[in-house]
This record gives structure tokens, C-alpha cells and sequence, in this order.
């Protein structure tokens, strides 16, 4: 069954993107992930409204990305702030995807605003095309696709009519 | 300069993000990568309006991620193809980490319905973070950030009341 053929109604990269293909979604990723937890916090950083925030915060919740904790600050009344789960946390090669991508087409042309190195060594931090062999991947010419176990035909034109 | 000090306007991935967090762009990318390049293939296998599409591929010429390239088939008049630039090839890894998340959070319980391998020896692709040095990191546990060459601070509250 070629690619075209296929229902893609249940593509895992159709599926991911049901999920974090939103600008507001994904900015709340990347601050969070840089540490910035606190709804005021991310409110003022992202210059965002409170209600899409607070809609992208419950959705993220509800989807078992991110995870919200009551903190107190002395004298104050008790606050949110939101951390990644386990889930949220295996997006990181997505939002370097995203950085490596932008800091090679869209940086100022002094270079980036924040670098990212590797805590042990120093050297900066990417991501690769790699296969469980340990061969590293120049593109997606060097892939092969096939169908997978749940790979199901698409619906024809005729039956949709 | 801590991170929530910076300017977040010329940050790589919100600019990214404005590029390319979108569903639709994402979807297109997606077809466009697994060879769908003709408009009415990419139209009926994702179940888009024609308006959606035409913005979309015309949003993705404008900014150099696809070209746009005429073919005709006998008899038929001229229509249009759609192939990745290097900007839109180089975006790959991004697909490639949607997937990954996707088939470990999302697929149908019998596994993917895709399955990509290396061509050469036909071992599963992934994505890994990694650093110059040739660590594999586990997570953004292992990374440090600073502010790059074209970090700024960002405006204060008071300074924009």
C-alpha cells in the first residue's frame, strides 16, 4: 500500500500535531521547558492573553503534558504553576528541532538569542537523524517507509461521495 | 541576563513557531515529505478546503520552504507540484521528533501506522539530542542555556504602561 493510499486518520505525526501544532501551545512549551512555571510569569513573557493561556494551560493539563502545582509566596494567597510530566518532557527534541531550525534561517544576523550547550562538556546541543544501528541520517532520502501494524486504506473517493 | 529577563522577540523558536506552528502548514510539510506534491493528492488525503490549501503552500513559497513547479499530464492542461527547498528539507528532523512522540503516546494499540527505517541497513529513525562533542544527552536535564550574541533585555512593565 503506497503512502497515499493509507488513511491517515490515525498518523502519529497527525495525531502529535492534533495536540502541539498551535503557536500558543508550543510557546508554552518552550517556556515552560526553560523553566518559566508561573501563569503571571509566562502571562508577561509571551504577551499573551489571560484567557488563551489559561485555554492552552487546561488543554496541556487535561493531555497529561504538563502538570499544575499550588505554591504560596509568604503573605500571598495560593498560586499555580506548571511543570512538564514525562510526556511534556519527550517534546524536548521538538522544541530543539524548532531552535536548530530558526537559529539556521531566521536569527539575527549577530546569531542567536539563547544558547543551549551541554552541561558535561560545554559543546553546543542538537538534534540528529539517527537509526537504531547508530548510523547518522543526512536527510530523509537515506529513509525507507512502509506501512505499519495499523496501517488501514483510505477511504475511496467514490465511498465519501 | 536570566532567561525570563530576555526579550523573547527574536527568540529562533518563536520564530519558528510563527513559521510553522500551524496545523495545517504542519500536515502540508508531512505529505510534502512522503512525496504527496501534487495540490489535488495533498487536498483529498488531508481533507482540507482548497482555500486552506492555497493559503498554506502559498504561505510556504513565500517563505522559501517549498517551490512550486508546473507539470502536465497528456492531454490535460498545466497544474502544480510542490517540492521542499533545503529550508523545507532541513525541517525533517522536526517531523521526524512529532513522529517519535506520536508513536510512543498516540498510535493505535497495535503500534504506527507508518514505519520509517534507514534505508541502508533497515533499522527504525529517530531523533536524538546530542551535543558537538558526540554526547548523547536523555532529556534537557543535560543542557545549560545563556544568553546568545543577540540577546536583549526585555521591556520592563513600566515600560510599556
Amino acid at each position: 500500500m503506497e503512502y497515499l493510499d493509507q488513511d491517515v486518520s490515525n498518523c502519529s505525526v497527525g495525531r502529535a500535531i492534533g495536540l502541539v501544532g498551535d503557536s500558543w501551545v508550543l510557546l508554552v512549551l518552550r517556556e515552560v521547558t526553560r523553566g518559566v512555571r508561573r501563569f503571571s510569569d509566562i502571562q508577561e513573557h509571551l504577551g499573551v492573553s489571560r484567557s488563551v493561556l489559561t485555554d492552552r494551560l487546561n488543554g496541556l493539563v487535561t493531555q497529561g503534558l504538563l502538570e499544575q502545582r499550588a505554591y504560596r509566596e509568604p503573605g500571598a494567597r495560593s498560586r499555580s504553576e506548571y511543570v512538564l510530566t514525562e510526556k511534556g518532557r519527550d517534546l524536548y527534541p521538538l522544541i530543539t528541532a524548532l531552535r536548530q531550525w530558526g537559529d539556521k534561517y531566521l536569527a539575527d544576523p549577530e546569531g542567536p538569542s539563547l544558547l543551549t550547550t551541554h552541561h558535561d562538556c560545554g559543546a553546543p546541543v542538537r538534534v540528529r537523524l539517527v537509526c537504531d544501528e547508530g548510523h547518522v541520517l543526512a536527510s530523509s532520502d537515506e529513509v525507507d517507509r512502509r506501512p505499519g501494524p495499523s496501517a488501514r486504506p483510505r477511504p475511496t473517493a467514490s465511498a465519501t461521495v
